[in-house]
């Protein structure tokens, strides 16, 4: 394998840019993934090039090690991969991916359940979202263009690898959006802390669509306005608002829970 | 009011020990606030001293200007008080607090709604367990020792005051602490990726506990077998696990669900 140990080679500086860059990740749709676990679960389809350490590639499984000589391996030190990296314990691997395409039929597939967000500005927030998504079995998420964007570190590592199987599209024009939502037959639901009925008393067994807005702001009126009910998630105490993530963990589940029930 | 510009001073660098080093928090029964919101939202009675800018001072309303003079309010230059801060961005505000203390009765209060938590390692899970806890109308916080400390400036943030108004405990012995709590008529559900129950399928009217692991490895065994029951929480695509808090969300609030329903 190649080896590399100069923080000035073309091919890190690559590395380097795609993570800290949003404009060059989308420019060259692909973004960069770190750890273990997350190269593990990666698609091998989507790996274009593979960054380990010599300590990492002797102690991994002979199918990882063939993953990575298949995959562009090149060898680099644990301080060049430090340097490389966005957390400070990259656990010996970091690659460049490329990005998922998904359409909007991809968002409709099935029985709709989607997450709309509108500025959600906390990278760890969105990447919770893409992993509770998954895990309640939402179709995807569509999101304004002001949101956090979706390939940055810090978020790819909060999915656990569900950026890879979560339908994710940015919306230039949400209310347009939320119009065709309506065209396909998507009943939307607009999380508000001015919302008229306890969200477990709404039905989301049909095509649904649940929009979460701003951490500090919510949904703007505008948005607001455009959805077909305005659920509230009931609250004791003298707490404001719930997380974001939470909040769309709890609407998708209670989905998921009246879906189950029926079948 | 008194001015202080050096960071050498007795009392910024008590401010600087409360911020960093639990054990200081735990010998003094005192942690720090930053951030002008969690300031308003301290109960007054908790506040011990003081530190504002200039800035701050002058921008407030008359009766937050009160609140400083009432409470040994300081005035610091804004580089002083960022290098005391936990935050890039303090707000022109921090305070030292005491430390809310609660007992097992105050979490056995009312019907139990009470929230077990085992070697939690992230301070913003934490945080917003509490927040989340605060919203869902939860009797208590019980955390096992090895528990991330409460009272770290991260976590604090997180709960959005609900620090003051959510009994928590630590427990020397979460195995005993269970049978306390049964012998009490609470039932413990443990959330377990083997659990043999969807936890929709359970009810949580009566006294109910929730016990929720560490990020990455769950429950032990020895306290998941201590459990009454194993709930599951299902999940669709191909996550192996929920974030702990958002677990822990998602149980509070069904059982939040049932006892709107009863009523």
């Amino acid at each position: 394998m190649e080896f590399i140990s100069s923080p000035s080679n073309q091919r890190i500086r690559r590395v380097m840019e795609l993570s800290s860059r949003a404009r060059e990740r989308r420019r060259e749709k692909a973004f960069v993934i770190e750890g273990a676990r997350l190269f593990a679960d990666t698609p091998e389809d989507f790996l274009l090039e593979t960054f380990v350490t010599k300590e990492y590639f002797e102690g991994a499984e002979e199918k990882i090690r063939d993953r990575i000589r298949r995959k562009g391996g090149v060898l680099v030190t644990p301080e060049l991969l430090k340097k490389m990296s966005d957390t400070q314990t990259p656990q010996g691997v970091a690659a460049i991916v490329r990005m998922p395409e998904w359409t909007m039929e991809d968002l409709l597939s099935g029985n709709p359940l989607i997450l709309v967000l509108e500025n959600i500005q906390d990278p760890g927030n969105l990447g919770t979202m893409v992993r509770t998504a998954e895990a309640a079995g939402a179709s995807g998420i569509l999101m304004s263009r002001d949101t956090v964007d979706l390939f940055n570190p810090k978020t790819v590592r909060s999915t656990m690898s569900g950026i890879f199987r979560v339908p994710a599209l940015i919306s230039e024009d949400l209310a347009a959006s939320l119009d065709l939502l309506k065209e396909r037959g998507v009943t939307s639901f607009a999380a508000h802390l001015g919302g008229e009925a306890a969200y477990d008393r709404l039905s989301y067994t049909g095509p649904s669509a649940f929009l979460i807005g701003n951490e500090g702001k919510g949904l703007t009126e505008e948005l607001s306005e455009k959805a077909d009910q305005k659920l509230l998630i009931p609250m004791h105490g003298r707490i404001e608002s719930l997380n974001a993530a939470m909040a769309a963990g709890i609407l998708l589940y209670e989905a998921d829970r009246q879906r189950r029930n029926l079948s």
